[in-house]
């Protein structure tokens, strides 16, 4: 891993595979610590330089689309590798960028690669293609041969987000699952880091290059306002949209999607207070400990996770006593740290503010605050369960270390609270077993609130495998019928087709009769990877 | 199948599964042939009525998506079972109101049995579930236990269509499939045919009594203008919605749901023309055959299919001359048909007209009109290649038998046609061998506009199967990701749920360790049926 001349930032965007410089307004990268600017300076993309990304996008959607699923696996492990080997330089960059510990950088460049890696594999497992092989029959049930497969949607938008500079940025789950797909990307880079978007962005063109994809299947653009957004959400040749970030940066890109004269799926994660359930059994047994263990959940990476425990509903009785004065005294011995930019940390002390002057709110926690202007000091505040149900304010999400612990006097107000819950991306229950039957009437109200459940545990671990469901109703997600992490991602980026009597000659090899990739395909309904025989075909 | 009192049109809507009389102003359904009423007078449903079948619907969902798979393929079998005891009074009635053919409705009885009954099947298959169990893993890959499946998404509407009075309407593909997801389905019956639509809600909601299915699984709504449908896809106990009908009301629905504050996904099967592509050697082979076998598909009918052939793009050269003088031989000894209503007639007759007056369009032939109001007459009509690309006009669709030959100069200009395409149903080829080449380069274009290719055949059938695509880019549908035919289209009414780390004795029996249900799971991503041993949990 020795560093070489091209894995410096340059202040580049990246069209067609090829650096360019932005012809707009001047972009600065800045380090939360001192505000100061960080890395050369960058200049915006131009409408036409927009234009061109998108174009480009288009003419490569043909070709890029047919490569083989192997071809595109080879690409995306290129990306990994060249991840990895340029991981110092991403570590550097996002390090100073981001005010990310760099312990937490290594790892997340571990789990973009990682990530690139197992939709490799998923390419490579042929389940995705989603098969299906309904054989022609004759006689009185005569029918057609209908085959079925998916293809990519066309050309992606993808917005990085702030809090995961590579994991959720340039490189990570939205970009890996839409290349994966067959589909050209064009991301925008998150403004805060724009140095790591710079090496991420080149790393996979040099992939894209050194593996022969078009010109067109990837592109980087850089712009501070909504207008960038706007164009590319907007743009004709754009068939869908990835997108981590705000509730109202979501909604108003689902907005401008839904407008256009043909809309396009728009794939925005945005906003979730991932309710954590303390039933009675649990606090009995283990409140002080349950105490210490949220509060380590909540002050992790300052807060800034998607996942980020920002309500605690619990059940008044043996227990919760501990577990305030446990998560009380954690927090207040908490050393606060530099969020990733001074925007999002007068948002983050605006948001605790108006959450505590709500009627009836107390605080109970103040962290420290190190001594700069983005940093953000963890925060706890508590509300009488009563109050929770009649003020839905209480739910507005706080990105950052504050958390809202409810008291409910019983397990009665407790349900009607989680019935009260918008949707959310986890829901979170501790439970002893005296506690299942409770758990057991809850799971249902969750499962219809929440795209992931978990037990006696904490959401800010999101594991990249293909059962995880990153998602959720809204206003977790404007699509709940998804992922933005795991496999089933890819699923996003596909739509199916039907074969009708189509000349073998002609059929994609997925669903010729022989199976020559080995796909997973329903056979009559059936599924399994077993060629199609003559006696099936009857 | 003898008549039995109960089995009557009364007037009634259905609200939680009882038959009642709507309390908003008289509807009427006509006989198209005369314009004269036909049944019972309808009211239509008061605000207080839709708000109360939406209510009854959400305290439903938590009950009837709890209910078994098997449960709910009894269900559907039960629907199946009593339509076809009822089908001479439904096709009595579908005759009086569609003036559609008996043998064609006595076949769409048959059809929409069928696919309730697929759709028990493919409840009873246990692929739908998209289960994928990840286990935990200890060690330096330690990872928790992490399962996923499907959930239905919430209360479904439903709008029926006025072509398939029975297939595409009150227990049609949409409510199919709805219900077997776990949704409860209210449908707003389609004005043209209320009748029908009485009896085929009755046999749902006796069905649902006789199955033991909850009050509000399943209700249906009577009204005129657009308010009724505007409250239905405004309600928030609303989660998806289903219509199959015209462009502006699709993408008006659409818009509704769009502005939503939690907005929900629309399929809405809406507007296609339907290519049919005739290449050179097939022109040469059978010109003469093929333009008598494409005038039966335009004409079956009376046109009123989705998937009619209402744009032909032919390649100039040997054999073309005869397929044009065998479909205009034939269009003008077509004897016509009374339509769907006389409104339909009307657009028909205006929108052929208007395509008629475009720039260089000529007729080639007019079939006989019925002596009646709401008679259709088929068209036929013909414009140069150079023409089509210049005026997209010409792709607007004309709902019913009038159809646009497109004649072009060469292969270069077809494929240019093609390009100019907007989404599609489907998409036809005739082809020779020696047209394979051609061929071959046309279909990945086809694959990227439209939901179903089909070679050497005509698009009028659309076979209900595992395999069947009936959906495609806009203005197809507002949703290209699924289809509304097939088991597929059970997929527009889930959402996935990832659960970590749940205790085994609070899992859902489709992710538990045994596999009790016997579905089909993704194990660490291979697929299987296989139970989850101590060894892969490892």
């Amino acid at each position: 891993m020795t560093a070489s001349p091209q894995i410096r930032p340059t202040g580049a965007l990246v069209i067609g595979l090829e650096s360019v410089q932005g012809r707009a307004d001047e972009v600065r990268s800045a380090d939360p610590r001192t505000g100061e600017a960080f890395g050369p300076a960058y200049r915006a993309a131009s409408a036409e330089q927009i234009d061109r990304a998108c174009e480009l996008a288009a003419q490569a959607f043909p070709v890029y689309r047919s490569t083989s699923p192997e071809q595109r696996a080879g690409f995306l492990d290129r990306i990994a590798e060249l991840l990895d080997e340029r991981r110092d330089e991403l570590v550097d960059c996002a390090h100073a960028e981001s005010a990310l510990p760099r312990p937490r950088l290594i790892g997340e460049v571990g789990r973009t690669s990682g990530q690139l890696r197992l939709f490799a594999a998923e390419l490579r497992s042929g389940t995705w293609q989603g098969v299906r092989i309904d054989p022609a029959r004759s006689g009185s049930a005569a029918r057609p041969d209908i085959r079925q497969r998916r293809i990519a949607l066309g050309p992606v938008v993808v917005f990085g987000a702030s809090n995961f500079p590579l994991a959720f940025s340039t490189a990570g789950g939205d970009t890996a699952s839409a290349l994966a797909a067959g589909c050209p990307v064009v991301v925008k880079a998150h403004p805060a880091h724009l140095c790591t978007a710079e090496l991420a962005a080149r790393a996979i063109a040099d992939a894209a290059r050194d593996t022969g994809m078009p010109e067109g299947t990837f592109s980087q653009l850089v712009g501070s306002g909504n207008e960038i957004g706007t164009q590319l959400v907007s743009d004709p040749r754009i068939r869908a949209v990835g997108f981590t970030g705000s509730r109202r940066g979501g909604t108003a890109i689902a907005a401008v999607a839904a407008a256009r004269p043909v809309p396009i799926p728009v794939y925005a994660e945005m906003s979730s207070i991932n309710p954590v359930l303390l039933l009675p059994a649990a606090l009995a047994a283990r409140g002080a400990d349950l105490g210490t263990a949220f509060a380590g959940s909540l002050t992790l990476g300052a807060g800034q996770f998607c996942t980020n425990p920002g309500l605690v509903l619990a059940v008044d009785g043996p227990g919760l006593d501990e577990f305030t004065a446990a998560a009380s005294e954690a927090v207040a011995a908490n050393a606060g740290a530099v969020m990733l930019t001074g925007d999002i940390a007068e948002h983050y002390a605006a948001g605790g503010a108006a959450l505590a002057a709500r009627d009836g709110v107390d605080d109970l926690a103040h962290g420290a605050r190190p001594d700069s202007a983005a940093a953000g000091a963890a925060r706890l505040l508590t509300v009488a369960g009563s109050r929770f149900l009649a003020d839905p304010a209480l739910q507005a999400e706080v990105f950052g270390a504050t958390s809202l612990l409810v008291r409910c006097t019983d397990a009665t107000e407790l349900t009607a609270a989680v019935n009260a819950l918008e949707g959310q991306l986890t829901a979170t229950v501790h439970a002893e077993e005296a506690d299942h039957p409770l758990a057991a009437a809850l799971l249902p109200l969750l499962e219809e609130r929440a795209g992931r459940i978990l037990f006696d545990g904490w959401p800010t671990g999101v594991e990249v495998g293909h059962a995880m469901v990153h998602g959720g109703p809204y206003p977790a997600t404007t699509d709940s019928r998804t992922t933005s992490v795991g496999t089933l991602a890819i699923e996003r980026f596909l739509r199916p087709v039907a074969y009708q009597d189509v000349p073998a000659a002609l059929l994609p090899a997925e669903v010729c009769d022989d199976n020559p990739l080995g796909v997973w395909r329903r056979l009559d309904g059936e599924p399994g990877r077993k060629a199609l025989s003559a006696e099936s075909a009857g």
